[in-house]
């Protein structure tokens, strides 16, 4: 039976933090959720995140949905406002800069920290385009960085209300895992993006308009959100870095293949993939691309 | 009012030309459409593309749907065949190697071909997954050698009566557009899925099972025909090994960036991508997604 949270506070109120909110709600998991951002057009409660003031009431949960850069400043503001028992968890991309950031700024006891990442989302931002269905069927994965079973279960029954797979990891594992599943795929669509809008004026024009062929899956993922993603890079570099280097060094080998006309170096490679591809097929985790335009 | 042809003859009964035989019937633009290929169990007709000794009739239209390293020995056949005016054109997804392969093969003066490319496509291959709709709203590049505007006209009107939008270009352009938009996007998605297949195994099943975040745009990419894209490095080889130079450098730039923790060059270039990705949706190009799983 999962826990019933009385009041849950959600600060960023974006794409993720709007969803677990329709979320939260939908699924009977708390009696009020709160939404709290920078953003008066989002919502009026409050114009900074870290200003807690216009709250006078207490939290059980506490989820933060906002970029990672703005982590520290929130876990010293409530660190400073927190006066009752409250769980706080997140839904940050990057695992070992989070539990940093949370023990450097809080030192307020009443607050115990259970670092999430669930695996959902979209190239959409803002809440206009949030969904309580965002997370059905994806993973979360939770990083705990001490034993407390009690605040481990907790949170992941959360996740499970409302529709996702829980699986625990340490962060440094999580970082590298999602250094290669998540960073390195969005910065090299963000780059192959970028190579073609400096190509010449009139071949930039020529690849917007054939861009069918493959180049809009890439563009797909680099209409994701520009801060977001900038602090991911910023806050798992060592990672990032890692993979980038053996993804650059597999690409000159692809490079000098085609240079050598090596046909059977090609198609191995290429029926290795496919393979991969039906992996992800079977466990249910490709989604699916419609190739015909919505109508509007 | 778009030509009716008598009898068209597709040759290569994979995803397009299944998809191009059903498109034909279903707008009327032919009274009888014939389908060859080497795999048996796609098609009975004949066992080799080049064996056209099972036909005794001619055609007044005939489409090559195959993978590029099959056209020499077609057009030689083709060359052989044919005794009668009869209008050829292609798939193929580069057009100057297509060319060249037909002025080596075919000197008979019954043969009018006009290169095309209709700029549609699936990651999956085979006739089971055609399906008549895939060309609508979709461009077709013609890229005619010689001026015959008879013939083009009438293989220009055959591309819109199934839904397409026609263009002319240089072969040579399009090959270099097309290393942007499609063959260099497709090598470094093969590319990067190739990187994740040879991690540690247990990172490499935690990569597939974490796939949600980005990396399984890229697989759905990976999980084309490696036949066909073999041929297509192959046969522009050129235009790819200078587009993939140019993003390198660009790659190598973000490197440095990430490196060096330079987060308004990060964020500058990822704004600058995502109004790439805006301009794809104003023009109705950029299909859809559904991050949900299909129910079975």
């Amino acid at each position: 039976m999962t826990k019933k949270y009385n009041s849950v506070l959600i600060i960023g109120m974006g794409l993720i933090g709007s969803s677990i909110s329709r979320a939260l709600v939908e699924n009977h998991v708390a009696n009020s959720v709160y939404g709290l951002d920078t953003n008066d057009k989002i919502i009026k409660k409050g114009h900074d995140l870290t200003n807690l003031n216009n709250f006078d009431l207490q939290f059980d949960l506490i989820i933060i949905c906002t970029p990672l850069s703005a982590y520290k400043n929130i876990f010293s503001s409530l660190s400073d406002f927190i006066s009752q028992p409250t769980l706080i968890t997140d839904v940050g991309s990057t695992k070992m800069s989070t539990i940093s950031d949370f023990k450097n700024a809080v030192t307020n006891n009443n607050i115990t920290f259970v670092p999430s990442h669930p695996i959902a989302g979209l190239e959409k931002s803002g809440p206009e385009y949030g969904f309580s269905k965002l997370f059905d069927n994806r993973y979360c994965i939770l990083t705990p960085y001490e034993t407390n079973d009690a605040a481990t279960s907790s949170i992941s029954e959360m996740w499970k209300s409302i529709g996702m797979t829980v699986e625990l990891m340490e962060a440094d594992r999580h970082d590298r895992v999602l250094a290669m599943t998540s960073h390195i795929p969005q910065l090299i669509a963000f780059s192959v993006v970028g190579t073609a809008t400096e190509l010449e004026s009139h071949m930039r024009d020529e690849v917007i308009k054939y861009s069918a062929a493959g180049f809009r899956d890439f563009t797909r993922l680099a209409g994701s959100d520009p801060i977001m993603w900038r602090d991911v890079y910023n806050k798992n570099k060592d990672a990032v870095l890692e993979m980038l280097g053996r993804f650059s060094e597999d690409l000159s080998t692809y490079q000098k293949a085609i240079r050598n006309g090596d046909l059977e170096f090609l198609e191995n490679k290429f029926n290795q993939s496919k393979k991969i591809r039906k992996e992800i097929e079977d466990i249910g985790q490709a989604g699916s691309f419609d190739p015909t335009e919505k109508k509007n």
